[in-house]
């Protein structure tokens, strides 16, 4: 009974997800889903990423959380547009939330589309919301132990970032470790070391992201 | 409609935690339930707090992860008796799942039980265990913002732990203004500056947790 009524809810989440991605696609606007933990760099990536591509590609942010507008705040001192999605409670944005915030997004005007989703492992691995790529920033202080104590999200992803690099002197973590979890879970997976703080890394990010966009 | 669903499973949650809390009262168990984001440090503020209380008091541990044993591996190396809960993808312990796991802990041998909680700032803060005191543990990496973005938590717990604390001359963390933003939620919480690195401030919570326990 539980499980028919969860199924029934992906199932719903999967075609709205599929319209989200028609919108995208019919608006040649390329989407990445940003997970991650609680205060892992989500917001601190989209700053870096945004101002390294500005001259670029224009871009256009959205902005999931419980509660609080305090990183939409930020991003839009960049000067790009962004929605902030307050989901009142819920654990991960769904695509029905992403549908409504689109409709105030101005699609046309953006190339690249920026999701930070709530901070949590858990929940937003199981919801798509129509985005062409997923990536999961990880982060030094939480430990190399997370792929085995999150296996589904390390394995939906197609890139993982390890932030706060310039932490490893202070802390013990084993990356080569970790990549090694990480790619038991995820073959394919592509792993880059970053610092939002120093600029570690995130150049080879973003050169990354723009040839996932090319290739559309 | 959906309301509804939840409304009966919070409800018939409660009811089961009112039986976990009654078994604790009637085996003089004092219970404390650990929550945090991953990677924030439960699992090694359960080994602090276990080495400094072996002498005083007898402890039992339930440890809830999505998968793995690794938390419970590290915490049976200390000597004290301890359960793993899989949550199989839920990303919570339920009351229900502490319930199955009590049958198994030698409750008339214990008289502190700590649970550790599915790393996840969301859901654990909507499910009572039974437990006597709720406490999470907010890390120095995470940002001071967390209170905002994540307001049901704070407002949950009894105590506040901030730990890595060693981590601040490399970080950007303000305490009194996280401070402030917690006691704005929450104005009767303890908070405790603490690194499980170092030891700072492990001594004032366990005396603070010993308090507790013989005021019941």
């Amino acid at each position: 009974m539980e499980i028919k009524v969860l199924k029934d809810i992906l199932s719903a989440n999967e075609q709205i997800a599929e319209r989200n991605r028609q919108l995208f696609d019919s608006n040649k606007v390329f989407t990445v889903n940003l997970m991650s933990s609680p205060g892992a760099g989500k917001t601190s990536l989209i700053l870096e990423t945004i101002r390294r591509l500005k001259e670029k590609t224009r871009v256009g942010v959205i902005e999931g959380d419980i509660s609080s507008s305090l990183d939409a705040e930020a991003i839009g001192k960049e000067g790009v547009p962004v929605i902030q999605i307050n989901t009142g409670g819920a654990c991960h944005l769904g695509a029905n939330m992403l549908s409504s915030a689109l409709s105030n997004m101005p699609l046309q005007d953006i190339e690249l589309l920026l999701i930070e989703n709530v901070g949590n492992l858990v929940c937003p691995a199981e919801f798509s919301l129509g985005e062409h790529k997923k990536v999961l920033i990880s982060s030094i202080p939480e430990g190399d132990d997370k792929p085995f104590k999150y296996p589904l999200m390390f394995d939906i992803v197609d890139a993982v970032l390890i932030n706060k690099i310039d932490l490893l002197p202070y802390l013990k973590f084993d990356t080569q470790a970790f990549s090694q979890a990480v790619r038991g879970i995820n073959e394919k997976v592509e792993i880059f070391q970053i610092s939002c703080a120093t600029g570690q890394g995130i150049q080879e990010w973003v050169s990354w992201l723009l040839t996932q966009m090319s290739r559309r």
